[in-house]
């Protein structure tokens, strides 16, 4: 399943925090054997949080949006992604009961604020917060899932691991390897990688990450990585990639690092 | 000048690369008093990237790309952007010149290569590399800006200086403040959030992020940043919300850390 990564935040999009959630998504999505295509990030706005999801769902398969869920006047995700689909929102009755229970617990009555984290688009089951407080939800929409998770960290990694317990596993089998290379400026074993890559065929990739500068003890990391269906034969390939960069590294009097 | 983003490299979609690029580029272009609108990351495809740009013409007034300017096979942006515009590539003459200059202070040949790097669209103006190889461009677009830089951290921070000079600053003024509490549920404190929003005005912001959980000794940062072009208004504005969060984080017993 092709993924799109939707990270909604004023504070994300203006850069105050660094969008690890996108990196940790896309990662587990891909440990699981899908694929992701897109990410996109957008301020807390209906409007740019539905344009934002129109141009994933045109692109992709399935959405992750992660971000805005909370009880404050500006946690609206849920809520733009229900009027972005024309969905009407509703209160979720087992979302109301498990947060009144917990508010209940500590002798808290259900505010407003409260009840708003329990507001779904019709049709939507939630996705259980168990670190945190507001709940999630996933939509089957037209044949795709439509995810919604909080942007805290912790939460967010916990109902990662529910959203692949509903998508199940992905076909794809992802290998990556790096070797690093001092001593061979990017551009010098540029031509290299393009031979490689062109024997490679496809859902192989070699890239280079130069580490420093080009024209001063240049360090290359090396990445070979693939995608397939075949394990064995994505191994194999991979492991030929490898050989080859540390043949071509030794060839050009590189120092093979690690 | 409202700004978009485009993170280009499939090492940040799949997540082996954290975006900090987007932030230092976001964060930079804000301080400069632009306003940065949506951040969008694709993979190393002229397809992808295509559809990425169009998006951000769409919503933004000028886009600064990032990733994918060296000299292998996969550094494809800038012929990417080219095709995706209908603009023919050709090489470059100041590139080509600052390029063979380079390299042939080392006794090294151009090769196709090291060439690849000073191809640009028609009517592009480079920024030049002064920490690394792969030079920048800057296209006007139909009265818009198009940059692409590199995404090696070190070379993209020195262009985008560059990147600032060429669009001159911006006429809005950017504040952040922030205030740390303990003790309060952000469900206890979003009605306040909510009333000082209220008040505030178009341009200011009031915003809660949860440091640790709801039920368990909570940490709040609330952040009050706002844009404007009148600079004194906007303090005035942003120490008055500062006042109110104080006064009420104190009602409700929580404590303010810093």
């Amino acid at each position: 399943m092709k993924f799109g990564i939707l990270t909604v935040g004023n504070e994300v999009v203006k850069g105050r925090t660094v969008n690890t959630n996108a990196s940790e998504i896309s990662r587990s999505l891909i440990e699981n054997g899908h694929e992701v295509v897109y990410v996109v990030t957008c301020r807390d706005e209906p409007g740019d949080i539905c344009k934002s999801l129109k141009f994933l769902m045109e692109n992709c398969d399935s959405i992750v949006s992660s971000g805005g869920l909370g009880p404050t006047i500006d946690d609206i995700t849920i809520q733009s992604i229900a009027k972005c689909l024309n969905l009407k929102m509703e209160v979720n009755e087992e979302a109301i009961k498990i947060l009144a229970d917990k508010y209940s617990s500590l002798n808290l009555t259900m505010t407003e604020e409260r009840k708003k984290m329990a507001m779904m688009p019709e049709g939507a089951s939630i996705i259980k917060n168990d670190v945190g407080t507001a709940p999630g939800m996933v939509l089957n929409y037209e044949g795709r899932f439509v995810f919604s998770i909080p942007g805290v960290p912790k939460e967010m990694r916990q109902m990662l691991k529910e959203i692949i317990k509903i998508t199940g596993r992905g076909k794809l089998n992802y290998i990556s390897r790096e070797i690093k290379i001092e001593g061979i400026m990017e551009s010098s074993f540029a031509p290299y990688i393009r031979k490689i890559s062109e024997e490679t065929g496809k859902g192989v990739f070699v890239k280079s990450h130069p580490e420093s500068m080009e024209f001063s003890n240049p360090i290359l990391i090396i990445e070979v990585y693939g995608y397939s269906e075949n394990e064995k034969e994505l191994e194999e390939t991979v492991n030929r990639c490898l050989k080859e960069i540390n043949n071509y590294a030794i060839k050009l009097n590189g120092r093979i690092k690690e």
